[in-house]
């Protein structure tokens, strides 16, 4: 079964209103398992609705408009459909009661164009509008099915969950469950995943797996069809071990609401670790990461932006002689930073970064070259070098997040 | 004109991700006065992408495609308008010196699938891509003409900004020029704009004004359509006049590519004013806003991540006794951290952020309450309270930036 998404609006095509119904609608219909070929987006006009009608029917089995269902002069959806698929519209009594009822209570004026939000193509099956006027409907014709669903997100999302739903699983004649999986990676770039990972995406079938590049992670989702959610685990579970065999080292969590800091402060909770830094080129933002997550107030009670070689010093009592002598942006600096930190605020773990976020280099050290320290209370303190490529604020953000990740290999250890 | 934009990625069509460029492109079209009267999503399979091309050949003058300019497997926008517009890829010099330096500093491997993100179809413009490697283009074939845009937003829209808009204003208007300006307000909502400018907005027809709703500010973009510019700039600055008679309080800068710490950073650094914090609930995210902003350096030095009690009264050398009087989210712990901050660095502005950013309440004050002081050294110590809506992270933002402002205000005094 192939469907097809129709939004309707010129508010749309102008850009003044997001589509969020047809992104609802699209995954709705993934996850049941009913593939989607196209969605389009065509104005309040019934001669190009017509045609979009025409060429969706030629390619689809099934086929959704979203939106036009009202009762101002634009909305001309259910109008054009009926017409289209030769239909009389002829009214719900239960809305059509509902619709007479609240125009009495809030004693507005009833005018007959109010009316058509209860009518439905003849032979169709009614989808109830639990909060609004415009009823649905599902019409089928032959072997093809025409869904036409109200615009606005308050009315379109609960009728599409608590009516639409059970009628699409019904249509869709599923016999199998489909079941996802996301893993989330650090320090490796879409490309790079495609290619270590080339032999199980060109042979894919079930499961599948797609990478997604994010601002500076990737996410990897494994789909897997079965007869049950059983099966499909066990699918997800041989893929992903073949996965992590190959790219494992870059992996730090699952789940599409899932960030680097969200699974490291947790995890620092979960230990009873607390945690703080200094930071140079990063300027706050780390630590400003670390209090994006709630209660990371257990683990974080505050650190130190020392931007100039000056503060450094002087917040983290460091003799300013060996900054001047190793440079501000060197290892031994970002020891310090990492060791002196966690001194004076009395946490388990210190982090300090110092380096060149640009534009220009720094004591003739290129732009996007940072320093990490990492002191944990009972161990030698670790320092890494890395080079960053791209812009000011992506070498700042990298930073922040590969000393998160350095966290994280330390904690997995 | 009539353009149609072509959405290209299975995962649009999946849901897993909404269609933001989309809306930000018709948004952009509209402005300029290009009729947009189609959008469609189309998956990572070329057939298909074929099919829609054909249809937008057959009824529109101007197509745009959105993403699949990427190096993966499924990246295939490039090759397939290639091959439907009978036109070899070729190499852009530019392109491929920034890639190539990409992949050396990053230490990333390059793999050949890399380099097809340097190329364009021979004969095209380039739209070279300043915050990513694919490039973008501008290919005309008679009296059609087809843009290849990449779908990142973060590359897709500085793109349509700088490189795209003024070709599009020249390709749909010959004999006139379209100049615009855009405003940027902070502490004022969309629909507030809207009310008080309703008679303006209502009537509009040359210039035309239209609001953006941004993460927390919003912007107006004012344009004129007139002979030349200065007959454009005449008119954008009589509406201006209007405009900023009603609004001007939230006013703080102009144009596209800028923000609030921008503005005020800037203004730090011509006046040669130096300045520091001491963050609470922001966590260092006001510190990281103003390391952002390149050269910040000449005038920040340092500060403080003051979260728990105790790291306020120790770094900051509050006693304690003050804190626990007051409490932790009151005028009074505000005052301090802004003035002791500003006295332990020795800087002309101290900021100090004190609030509850939640899940939970704190001292019995709600969620979204915020004290910020503000002292500057030759002045008495003002603290502000603020109640920001929604959740934890926005009132972390929305606290920062509303700092900001507040150094605005009595810049601008």
């Amino acid at each position: 079964m192939q469907a097809e998404i129709i939004a309707v609006g010129t508010e749309l095509l102008l850009g003044q209103i997001n589509d969020t119904n047809g992104q609802f609608l699209a995954r709705t219909l993934a996850d049941i398992g009913i593939d989607t070929y196209f969605q389009t987006v065509v104005g309040d006009n019934p001669a190009r609705l017509k045609s979009v009608l025409k060429l969706a029917f030629s390619r689809s089995d099934l086929i959704i408009t979203i939106g036009g269902l009202g009762p101002t002069e634009d909305d001309l959806t259910k109008q054009t459909v009926a017409e289209f698929i030769d239909r009389p519209l002829v009214p719900d009594q239960t809305a059509m009661t509902n619709l007479l009822r609240f125009y009495e209570q809030s004693h507005r004026e009833l005018t007959e164009n109010n009316k058509i939000q209860a009518y439905y193509p003849e032979g169709a099956q009614v989808l109830p509008n639990d909060d609004g006027l415009a009823v649905g409907s599902v019409t089928t014709i032959d072997d093809k099915t025409i869904i036409m669903l109200p615009g606005p997100p308050s009315e379109f999302q609960p009728m599409v969950l608590n009516h639409l739903r059970e009628i699409l699983i019904k249509l869709s004649h599923k016999d199998h469950v489909l079941v996802s999986r996301v893993l989330r990676f650090f320090g490796i770039g879409e490309s790079q995943i495609a290619t270590k990972l080339a032999d199980l995406i060109d042979t894919q079938s079930n499961p599948t797996l797609a990478t997604y590049a994010k601002d500076y992670e990737t996410t990897l989702r494994l789909t897997a069809k079965a007869k049950n959610s059983g099966d499909a685990k066990r699918y997800l579970d041989e893929l992903e071990a073949k996965v992590q065999q190959r790219i494992g080292a870059y992996f730090y969590g699952y789940g599409d609401n899932n960030n680097l800091q969200q699974v490291v402060v947790k995890e620092l909770i979960r230990r009873d670790l607390s945690i703080t830094a200094a930071e140079s080129l990063t300027g706050g933002l780390f630590q400003s990461m670390i209090a994006e997550v709630p209660a990371s107030s257990q683990v974080f009670a505050g650190g130190f932006v020392t931007y100039a070689l000056e503060e450094k010093a002087k917040m983290l009592g460091i003799d300013a002689a060996i900054l001047h002598e190793h440079g501000v942006v060197s290892e031994m600096t970002a020891k310090l930073m990492a060791e002196k930190s966690r001194q004076q605020v009395g946490s388990q773990i210190g982090v300090g970064f110092t380096g060149v976020a640009g534009p220009d280099e720094l004591e003739g050290q290129k732009v996007g070259t940072v320093y990490i320290g990492l002191s944990f209370a009972d161990q030698p303190t670790q320092v890494k070098l890395f080079h960053f490529p791209r812009q000011r604020n992506d070498i700042r953000v990298s930073a922040a997040m590969a000393g998160f990740f350095m966290i994280y290999q330390q904690l997995k250890k």
